[in-house]
This record gives structure tokens, C-alpha cells and sequence, in this order.
């Protein structure tokens, strides 16, 4: 009985050993299978920063959850930092204090498209991968940029002012001239009408310096100096919001066809209205999630940041055309910030 | 005793239980964290296929290159086909039997802007993510195109060429003209030098029909009709290679500047020798990896297809531009094939 009863246990502890063994075997296994090259992921100590300025305005964070669902999806961790105010040189201080903790990628939307041309070169020195997005920085050292393409944009709103109007008509722009994307909506806006509706008048290019009431202003005069004034193309939202003030208090709100930028919730009230037919939404998410994406190959060497390199054919995507959706009274509800 | 040893029993056993719950746990947090998102990785059962036109020509290669190594970052599988000749039929019959086997997405470069477009509605039906790279579909229901930006690269030859004859002199153009890609190449490469090379004057846009002796017929009549011609833009590789083999004729090699398209070994040794000055590489190993990365998304469902859906934020980039770069004497040896 007790010779039996030692053979039981060491049986058993047999068995429970093997068991043991097998699954230790299992875990080192999937060690194993973790390491290989079966999906794209970094790790969570690998720190991407997004930099932006004005950082407390919407606009931003429709780009920053892109940002985060980009780093999530790849296993890696994401950190915001901005300029609160509309100036370059703080900017450039916090940018530089970035560029000296050496993170894994920075995500840059320049203030100034020359201004911080020096400090993008110190990342590149530093080895530090740059990509921009929003607002481009011509002629730096930034390796690809993601955002609109407002040429495009205006030229899309030339054809939807087009088909509304029904090709003929006298219209007006109101931009802010200094700034570079607006300038592309306006050239996009005034090429297109001019080659494919050329029945239709630019009567003038305005400039509403960014601002409701002035915008309100200028839109008040063209409306008085060009009677029949059929439509107005704003490329920044506070010019579309000072267009339909003006319009709602000249009782025209409706007969006068507006067409604005961006989806603040202002411009969205005034297109579920009726007074702005339509407004231009950016793909902020995609700026967010594709300048990860391309940050996260750039660290990981999977792609060269340059061109006519040694390995030529594994440059980067100089350009992603993160698209523009049209914002009209059937699908406004989709853009309320939820 | 006995009562001793089965104790000691019990114990044994229980600490052995105790050390396999402890694996049975380890292995399970293991799984658990396989199963989150730690990056992003498919199934090698997920199937990819890449549709192209005169499949033969080593111009896919790198294209097919970057595809495959897209797909092995991410972990899915790969398939290539092709039609053989350049014959919208055959290239249908092949996407439809595509189709009928359901893959994973579909990467399409299209024979023809129109011919497809119904077959790749029929994929849009199936829920088959289907997206275009190199030549476009105009108005198709593909989601996203991956391609050169063609009036850019018009414009970027108009810059060298510019700068080489120091804003002066008069160039001509042979291109095909019912090529969309090359229309647009052409048109960016007219309007830049009209705009910002004003005193250089572009004589002739001609046909060159996509052949080389055909283009040096038509390289050759442009040289007699217009005395001291100083420049060519070829925009495609025959064109580019009919022009020097007449320059050479001529012993005008060296003396009239030639810009071509693409890298071929016949355009490259031309560039060695020194007879085309440069020829633009277009970004081929982008067009492959960027497009599988695209499908990848689709098929995952991390973004959606289209554009002003219930979450627009999350729709794809319309345009990826894959780049291009300047072939000259100085990086020629880079681009031979490997």
C-alpha cells in the first residue's frame, strides 16, 4: 500500500511536470512568433510629439485623435504640445526644447511657412524625423507633407458655385491675402471659374483680415457697389460667418449663395439654416493618423525621408492629400463635434 | 510516517498546481495582449492582388516590390496578375474573375480613365476594397488613388529646363497626346515655363505616338524647322530615346538639352552618356507599398472608403503622390536594376 502510494506521487508529479514543460514550451513559442516580422508595431517607450499653435482652438483635436488612434494602432505613445498663441517664436522655443529630448518623430503645422525652416534643419541634424501637416513650411527640411490641397479645395468650390449658379452670375471672394493656403483656395476658386464657367464674374478678391466684423464689412460694400451680387466664396471660416451676418440682417440670407471653409460650430449653424450652402470640412483626422504612419516608418527605417538616396525607390511620400468634404444642410449633423 | 508523507504530498502537489496557474495565467495575459492592439497586423489567409496591364515590362517591378513589401510588414499575402498586352478586354476578364474569388482588396492600375470604371463598380458592390495606383480611373468608384502627381513633374522639368538654358531659347514637346498622364505632364511643363521662364519659348507640342522612330521622325523635323531648337521634353521614355538617337545622328548630342520620363536601361544609358541630361524616376516602390497599406485599412475596416459618411473624419486620403526624382550623370548608376 505505501510502496503503491509512492509511485502515485511520483506519477503525478511526473505528469505535473510535463504539463509544466508544455507550457512553458507554449509561452516561449509565442515569444517567438511575437518577435517576427508579422504586423507593423513599435514600442510604448517610442514617443511621437505633434506641435501645433493657437493649441486650444477645435480645430486641432479631430488631427490630435487621428494622431493617438495612428499611435495607438501602432503600439506606440503620442504626446501634444503647441504654441497657445499665434506666434512663431514661441513656437520655435517649444520646438527646440522637443528637438533636445530627442523623441522618436516630430509632427509639425508650421505658423509661418518660412519662419521655423532653421529649427526643422536642427531635427534633421539631430537625426530626429519631421513630417508636416496642415500648414507647409516651403522649402525646409521636412521630409513629406500631409494636409489639403487647397488648390484643389477652391477649384471644387469654383465648380460647385458654378453648377449652383447655373453658370453665370458675378461673384466675390473673401480671403485673407497674406496667408498661403488661402491664397491657393483663391487661385484654385478664380482659375476654375475663369476655364470652366466663364460666364461667371470674380467682380473682386477682398481681404476680411480673418475677422467676423471686418469680413462683415467688406461683404456689406461689394454687396452695395455690385447689385445682383449672385455668391460669395469665403476661404477661412470667420469671413463665411461675417458674409451671412450680413446677409441674415439684409434679409438676403438664401438668394445670395455662400460657400465658406471649415466646420467650427458657427459656419455649421449657418449652414443648417440655410444662410452658407456649403462649407469645405478638411480631413483633420487623416492629417493626425497618416504623419504617424509616416513618422513611425521614418524612425523605423523602413523608408528613406529623401530622394535619389542609394536605395532611390524607398523614398517618402513627399505629399498625402488628406481631402476635402463638402458640409451641406443633408450631412451637417455628421459634423457637429459629438 | 505515512501520515508524514501524504502531507508532504499535498503540498507538493498543491505548489505544483499554485506554479501552473501561475503559467495557465502568464499565458493567458500573453494572448490577451496579442489580441490588443499592439500594432497593425493581418492574417497571412488575407489575400492582396495587384492587376496591371502589359505585365511583362520591367517597369511593374518595383511596383510589384513595394506591394510585396507592404505585405510582408504587415503580415498578409500577396498575388500578381496582369494582362499581357495593352488590351482593356483582357485586362476586365482578368479583374472580374479577381472579383469572383472575393480577396482581401484589390490594387488596380487602370489600361484606360473610363473602360473600367463599370468592372470596379462591380467591386465596390462585392465589398471589395479597391484602389488605384500609377494610371487613374476618372469618376470610378476606386477610393483612393497612389500615383505621380503628373502636372508637378511637367512643372518640375520646366524648372530644369529653365534654369539649364538660363531663362532663354526655344524647346518643343513630344508626347502623346491622348495619354491623360501625359497630357497633364505636358500641360504642367507649358504653363510653368509660360509663367516663370517667360523669354522661353515652347514651338511645338508633337506627336511622338509612344514609339522611337516615330519620335526621332518628329525630333528630327522640329531641328530643321526650327533652327538652334535648344531643348526637348520628351514625356515618355520612347519619346525621350528617339530624340537622342537623332541628337547623336546630328552630333547635336550635348548641345540641345533633353529632358525625359522614366528608367528604363535605354533612357539611363543615354543619361550615362550624356545625350539626355536628366530623366524623372517616378516614386514605383511607393505606388506598390502605400497602396497594400490603403487596401490594408480598408479590409480592417480602420477607415472608411468614402467621403461625408456618418464618421467623415475617418475616410481615406483621395491622393497619395508618390514623388519623383531627377535622374542625372551625378545618381544614374542607383537607378540601374539590381
Amino acid at each position: 500500500m505505501r510502496k503503491h502510494l509512492i509511485w502515485s506521487v511520483y506519477i503525478l508529479i511526473t505528469l505535473l511536470f510535463l504539463l509544466f514543460l508544455w507550457f512553458f514550451g507554449l509561452r516561449n513559442a509565442n515569444d517567438w512568433q511575437e518577435n517576427s516580422p508579422t504586423g507593423l508595431g513599435g514600442d510604448i517607450g517610442e514617443k511621437y510629439v505633434m506641435v501645433t499653435f493657437q493649441s486650444g482652438i477645435d480645430y486641432w483635436r479631430p488631427v490630435m485623435k487621428g494622431f493617438e488612434d495612428g499611435g495607438q494602432a501602432l503600439g506606440v505613445s503620442v504626446e501634444f504640445r503647441g504654441a497657445a498663441k499665434y506666434d512663431a517664436n514661441e513656437q520655435i522655443t517649444i520646438l527646440e526644447n522637443i528637438i533636445a529630448r530627442k523623441p522618436a518623430g516630430i509632427a509639425l503645422t508650421a505658423i509661418d511657412p518660412k519662419a521655423l525652416n532653421n529649427t526643422i534643419a536642427k531635427a534633421d541634424q539631430a537625426g530626429i524625423p519631421i513630417i508636416l501637416f496642415d500648414s507647409g513650411a516651403t522649402g525646409s527640411k521636412a521630409y513629406s507633407f500631409v494636409g489639403t490641397d487647397n488648390y484643389k479645395a477652391g477649384a471644387e468650390a469654383a465648380r460647385k458655385m458654378g453648377n449652383w449658379m447655373k453658370g453665370k452670375g458675378k461673384v466675390a471672394v473673401i480671403t485673407q491675402p497674406g496667408q498661403l493656403n488661402q491664397q491657393q483656395r483663391t487661385e484654385g476658386f478664380v482659375d476654375t471659374l475663369h476655364f470652366e464657367f466663364p460666364n461667371i464674374q470674380v467682380v473682386e478678391v477682398a481681404d476680411g483680415q480673418g475677422d467676423i466684423d471686418a469680413s462683415a464689412q467688406v461683404a456689406s460694400d461689394l454687396l452695395a457697389r455690385y447689385p445682383g451680387l449672385g455668391g460669395f466664396f469665403a476661404t477661412q471660416a470667420n469671413g463665411g460667418i461675417g458674409i451671412a451676418n450680413v446677409l441674415k440682417s439684409q434679409r438676403l440670407d438664401g438668394h445670395v449663395t455662400v460657400i465658406s471653409f471649415d466646420t467650427d460650430k458657427g459656419t455649421l449653424d449657418m449652414v443648417k439654416d440655410g444662410t452658407i450652402q456649403a462649407t469645405i470640412a478638411q480631413g483633420t483626422w487623416n492629417m493626425g493618423y497618416w504623419t504617424m504612419v509616416e513618422l513611425f516608418h521614418l524612425h523605423h527605417r523602413l523608408i528613406q525621408p529623401g530622394y535619389g538616396g542609394a536605395n532611390p525607390a524607398h523614398s517618402l511620400p513627399p505629399f498625402i492629400d488628406t481631402g476635402i468634404t463638402f458640409v451641406t444642410k443633408e450631412n451637417v449633423e455628421n459634423y457637429y463635434a459629438k
